[in-house]
């Protein structure tokens, strides 16, 4: 949203192309060289940090309004959104805490408390897995900042958004085990070692380096190439990369890694 | 809802009271010797099954609103009710079907398209196991029948309500490896037998009776009584009981049964 009028509109009349009392937030993850990060936002509005989001347009599914969101932050495409819950606590809102005055200033729009934005909201949470090298951050008139945090030292979240990236972080560390992951996390062809640190990373706890990678190439998911790295005297690991029709396949079907 | 008063408040200022435009939805699979159930109802204007579900009250969180609706249904109470996705199509209400003239016939109100119940809605799914021979089902002013189905010869389902259903199930199997299950289904004290017959009419597969139970036992969940149940000549296998306390974890922190 960039123009007064844009604004505007969807704050008078944003009831007719979204649908009221629900939103979806979106936990996205970002991996790179044995980081994990979150990606969090500040709205214009609201003092302090939260997970990026928004309304779902009455034409659209849940997963496509949360891909848009997601790129609108980002400009990452195609990411593999998973929903893990929905949100509906009476007092996750936080009605008493809204401010006329600062919404007036932010939008430059008068927004009562009878606003559709104001009312009781039920949100859906997804998250995704991204490699946040690669991401670049967009900030508009209703979002100030954007910015990713080290998943250790993330600030206060507002409203019930710290519950929102627990229950992120530990579905996907659940999820892990039944569908692959690292299609966009590692560089093409790539290391055991470098997928054994892009799982323990997300998992946040080690995990057994002489059996592990060995599973995911007993489920086929892992091609073992004709080429290796050179890392050091002595030292050159086999190359291997994903099966992308294995790796699709397990998407839809599942796996059983453990 | 069983009075004229009751219905035409809820049909002409719901809105009040309920979250408009969220709906919740409940797969409640009941299991006895060996088979495995479905609950479905119609509603008295619509016309074909559905999962039994409504909508949430201003004050109550999701799981609350699951809970009061399948107490309504079946009068168990304390079930535990696991939230598996929410679903949000924009075409899965089918409001080209909405029928003025069946809805004035079953509530005898006027309904018209402008009412809250018929606008664009999202819904929560949840789902929950109990023991279906334990279950009394009920029928209101706005809920004409309710019945247990066999899980594989279920009838044609309204709405979105099939997808719901297969959502459901797969989820339940998938959270089968990691939530202990098993409390209200099976007597108190039960052969190793049983508990294996649970998990493979739950699971639709086969598992292996020498190894599958040990897992459990190993995990802490069972505990071997000094108590054996007579079933036939040379046959009193041992019962077994679930640790409380440790299942109560297990609910909360999750295992890894595989």
């Amino acid at each position: 949203m960039h123009t007064n009028n844009e604004v505007e509109d969807f704050i008078l009349n944003g009831h007719k192309y979204y649908v009221p009392h629900v939103s979806i937030d979106c936990a996205i993850f970002g991996y790179h060289q044995q980081q994990l990060k979150l990606l969090l936002i500040k709205h214009a509005a609201i003092d302090g940090w939260c997970l990026p989001g928004g309304y779902i347009k009455r034409t659209e599914k849940l997963v496509e309004a949360a891909a848009r969101n997601v790129k609108e932050r980002t400009g990452v495409d195609n990411l593999f959104l998973q929903q893990f819950k929905t949100f509906g606590d009476p007092g996750r809102a936080r009605f008493e805490e809204f401010d006329e005055e600062r919404w007036f200033k932010a939008t430059g729009v008068r927004v009562t408390k009878d606003c559709w934005l104001i009312d009781q909201t039920i949100s859906v949470g997804f998250y995704a897995i991204t490699d946040f090298s690669e991401t670049v951050l967009h900030v508009d008139r209703m979002v100030m900042s954007c910015a990713w945090f080290d998943i250790d030292s993330l600030p206060k979240l507002e409203f019930d958004h710290e519950e929102m990236v627990k229950e992120a972080l530990h579905t996907m560390r659940v999820q892990l085990y039944h569908y692959p992951i690292g299609y966009n996390m590692l560089p093409e062809k790539f290391t055991l070692a470098e997928i054994h640190a892009l799982y323990e990373t997300l998992l946040g706890k080690k995990l057994d380096i002489s059996n592990f990678p060995k599973k995911l190439i007993a489920l086929g998911l892992l091609k073992k190439l004709n080429e290796k790295r050179s890392i050091g005297p002595h030292r050159s690991p086999h190359l291997y990369m994903f099966d992308k029709q294995a790796y699709d396949n397990a998407l839809k079907e599942g796996i059983v890694l453990s």
